[in-house]
């Protein structure tokens, strides 16, 4: 069973600084998860992948059950041993990928019926399946089967699905037999009505599980209100659990989320824009394919001291991208990776020093970008 | 300048141990050198090449050349500094390519005229070209334009190829500006003709280079003839000189090389067949992406000690490749030049230990495969 230790909590702005207990090592919160989508983070062996400073990586439960599937990878003795990751492992329920990949699908009280994205297969996701799935990949924490609603939805819509979501992860908790190792998080829905995301929080804290999701944010909805709702649930969710807001993301979204009292986030950000020859720096972002880099040969992030940035030019990374050269991804995705881990990092100093809110206006100041500046300057914190 | 100390020759097949001194360190040899067309060996880091044990690499002119262009890596500070290489380095002269991939390619005294393969721009390769360009590139042995002639050709064709080749090399030599960091390379041609080949050996001979190169092999004839081809130019070649066989190659075609006194060879085969999604093992070869492979949970192969053998299943490594994940073909890469390192490595204990004709028969009895087998059963050796 995981369990969250709480240390402290910035005077600023009530964001956490924490310890993950998980069966695979302790994590400090709040933290970034990177995603190995099909049992790999996307061009990079998990020893690249812990080098950057990570401890629990993220994997996908849709795309391991199309493929090679949950047997399989249970006879492998597990999903970490499968893909030799020392560390801890969340799998989401594959709800997601079921609403935005699949084929045809339709919601009914009983699960999801969809056609497979791979060979158009007809096939149903339950809360019990997606406990199923999970409980043969082994991983330390498991999300509950819920509906991810697009935005914008009704009041009406959502509060049907909100509910239902609920009635699932009552279910999910009936099919949980494995609490001793692997974990149960709920998931808060709710759109981005304040009502519903509070009663959703609610509900699913009475539940008493080892940890809350926070889900259908970041869906396209303005930065400001994301940052809303996520006031609106870290009120009520309890302190002694962790918060995991699904999906995020971004630098921007990265500390608006922690401001907000969030303790974990993923994203298959980081590692798309290397594949897409672009990198995050401490001054922004960096389209490395562009003609401006092709005689520079100062390092990605001349503040950043990578592997990439220790050995490679910005010349000779562009070089490989140009030329469809695989270890150019493999740069770009470390690069932006382990950017993530460094800035959680001193995330976690500065809520530890009391100064996140000093933290994110130097951050801002220095990146000026990202689409979550407006509503932070708008919106405030909690503090 | 590059020098060859010859240790030891194999009292069973004459089959040579040395030492090759280069400006950036000594090379046991025989040697196999991964290559890396576009100053990457496709798919790895540097560190992780010379984690297999290689200590040299070679590089593709003509691909430099055409992308990023020979004067950015001269400002980059040449090839080593550019692609964070520490090993030594070897640069063929852009011939191969130019006659292989280039587009409407016309052969004249002075040079070759073509057309670029990636924007189709007239360009001319000529035998100052050649060095000029390699010069800039910085690498520690350069290999002179030739002509690498198909195979069949006429005996009165390849005559003529090859006694332009030679005035090629005279006018590489004239600009051979750099003599004490980088050593030139003469190429022996002569198709499948043995007095043109003794011809060719002995005039490169006699311009006293610090080695040479034996082109024109392994381009489609029977392995037997290719046999008898090595035999007749490894008889005239000097003794205190190195002897690199280019394009090669597979396990079968380096054992049979260096039992014919060969001391250096390279070729992408091993990379290629990663991507491919296929291994050489101890066993022969292994195509990974087969369905027999879904639920073996083994090593690539059982005998090797590698990264990729020391911590990954068949099983896992195959679903990665029908996923399309690059660490896969990282993984099939990795093992593939591996591989070929240990066996060098095994060679050259064989000669230290005058059992190379011993070593090859039980090579073939455990691999039981490869198109080499047959000659080296009518062929035999010098010994």
């Amino acid at each position: 069973m995981v369990s969250y230790e709480l240390l402290h909590e910035c005077k600023q702005s009530g964001a956490r600084l924490g310890i993950l207990h998980t069966p695979h090592g302790d994590i400090q919160t709040p933290v970034f998860m990177p995603v190995g989508t099909q049992a790999s983070v996307k061009t990079l062996s998990p020893e690249e992948v812990a080098s950057t400073g990570a401890r629990i990586m993220l994997s996908n439960t849709y795309h391991l059950w199309m493929r090679p599937g949950p047997d399989l990878v249970a006879e492998a003795g597990g999903l970490h041993k499968f893909m030799n990751w020392r560390g801890a492992v969340l799998t989401d329920s594959g709800g997601f990928q079921v609403f935005s990949l699949a084929e045809r699908r339709k919601i009914e009280e009983e699960g999801v019926h969809f056609r497979s994205h791979i060979d158009g297969s007809p096939q149903f996701l339950s809360p019990e399946k997606a406990m199923d799935i999970q409980t043969k990949l082994g991983s330390d924490i498991m999300m509950q089967l819920d509906e991810c609603a697009p935005w914008p939805s009704t009041h009406e819509y959502i509060e049907a699905s909100m509910q239902r979501t609920l009635r699932w992860l009552e279910r999910c908790k009936k099919s949980w037999h494995t609490p001793e190792t692997q974990s149960l998080f709920g998931i808060v829905q709710g759109g981005m009505f304040k009502d519903l995301r509070q009663e959703s929080a609610l509900r699913c804290t009475e539940m008493d599980l080892p940890g809350y999701g926070i889900g259908g944010l970041s869906v396209g909805e303005p930065a400001e209100l994301m940052c809303e709702m996520l006031e609106a649930v870290t009120e009520i969710l309890p302190q002694n659990k962790p918060r995991y807001l699904m999906g995020v993301g971004t630098p921007d979204y990265l500390i608006e989320a922690t401001i907000r009292g969030v303790d974990m986030c993923d994203c298959v950000w980081p590692t798309r824009l290397g594949r897409n020859g672009s990198v995050i720096t401490s001054r922004g972002r960096l389209t490395i394919r562009n003609a401006t880099y092709a005689r520079d040969f100062r390092p990605l992030d001349p503040e950043c001291d990578c592997y990439a940035c220790r050995n490679y030019s910005r010349a000779y990374i562009r070089h490989l991208i140009k030329a469809g050269e695989v270890f150019g991804l493999r740069l770009t995705s470390y690069h932006n990776i382990y950017y993530l881990q460094k800035l959680m990092q001193k995330l976690r100093e500065a809520i530890k020093e009391d100064r996140t809110l000093d933290f994110r206006r130097e951050f801002y100041q220095n990146v000026a970008e990202g689409p979550a500046r407006e509503a932070a300057e708008s919106t405030g914190s909690r503090a």
